[in-house]
């Protein structure tokens, strides 16, 4: 844990120590993307999830002034967190453009199986709940995706010159391509609580990228 | 509007006929999926849609004992009216089997446009908030996907016999394919506002057919 003396002024009991103070709102965090990847924004109560995370509700408010702003911050970290995972893949040298790609499904597979399928993809669950949502996280949630996209067109850009697909093929067209469907293969396999509806999806969308 | 002395007992104040009780059942519904569609189940209070739709209280309670089987009724009556609006297009004679496709595309397009890109599918929008809902909901989500992709394999088999995508194709797998994204570009499309997404995967999905 990292201690550090730049934390913003907060109001309230004081903590312990400023490793404290991270701390919990780290475990904020962690339990409001357990919660939102299950149930959404809409479903999660504050006083529940600060009840699972042994949080006090107090404490809660030092960190984040509303339910909306707590939101949004989530929203920029798992952005963050899964950019970060996409390059690790998309970028992983010691594979080729293609297989980088199926590793990544692979993983995405394992993720929601660790989790019994009940927990998929932040973004996609506000994006479905948008019509419920503070208005400033439509431009937050299209923007992730269009980072996503971006990442995804260039593994597809490596794909291609390494001759593993078409020559044809519109990175950028086929990389909206899958995002748009990968959401919905993520909801999919939460509403069967299997894995093939990400594998069917996986599959045809790279037989579209060799045909 | 139907007069039937076929409806089941009713508790509580008498309406003037059976045809306000099922006026009252239609305003009831189309109350429900336009707020599950836009919203979701979560995010959706009851006394909120009674308020907007002008019924009291204790009526709702006369139609459907709880929330939940009220949403179970919707999700039946909404799979219902999709499974036929898919007939209308799917077994469209005066078409060729990829037209009708077309044509369905343009339609949910059109449909999306009409409330401004802020109502998307019920089912998919139930399906994303699984964590949170009723574990009956999910078996019938499932059934209603289901034969949604039976509908659409049968489309995609007279496409194949009219020689219109590859002979190699596999309809039922291509038909999930199409479901578990299509659930992803209507979220897309609410979230983006725009019909792009829907565009997107149209294209790419139909070129899947044929290349």
């Amino acid at each position: 844990m990292l201690k550090t003396s730049n934390e913003p002024r907060r109001r309230g009991r004081p903590l312990k120590s400023s490793g404290d103070y991270r701390e919990t709102k780290e475990i904020l965090r962690r339990a409001g993307v357990a919660a939102l990847t299950a149930k959404g924004f809409s479903a999660t109560g504050i006083d529940e999830m600060l009840k699972a995370a042994g949080v006090p509700k107090g404490s809660f408010y030092n960190f984040f002034p509303s339910k909306e702003a707590f939101g949004a911050d989530l929203i920029t970290h798992y952005a963050q967190y899964f950019a970060n995972k996409l390059d690790r893949f998309f970028l992983d040298e010691s594979l080729s453009p293609l297989a980088r790609l199926q590793a990544f499904f692979l993983n995405a597979e394992q993720g929601m199986e660790r989790f019994d399928f009940r927990r998929g993809c932040l973004v996609g669950n506000l994006g479905q709940e948008m019509g419920a949502l503070p208005e400033a996280f439509r431009v937050q949630l299209a923007d992730v995706l269009r980072d996503w996209q971006a990442r995804t067109a260039r593994c597809l850009e490596a794909a291609k010159a390494a001759g593993e697909i078409r020559q044809d093929v519109d990175c950028a067209q086929f990389a909206a391509f899958f995002w748009i469907g990968w959401e919905g293969a993520v909801l999919r396999a939460k509403l069967e609580q299997s894995p093939e509806p990400l594998r069917i999806f996986a599959e045809l969308f790279v037989r579209g990228l060799k045909a």
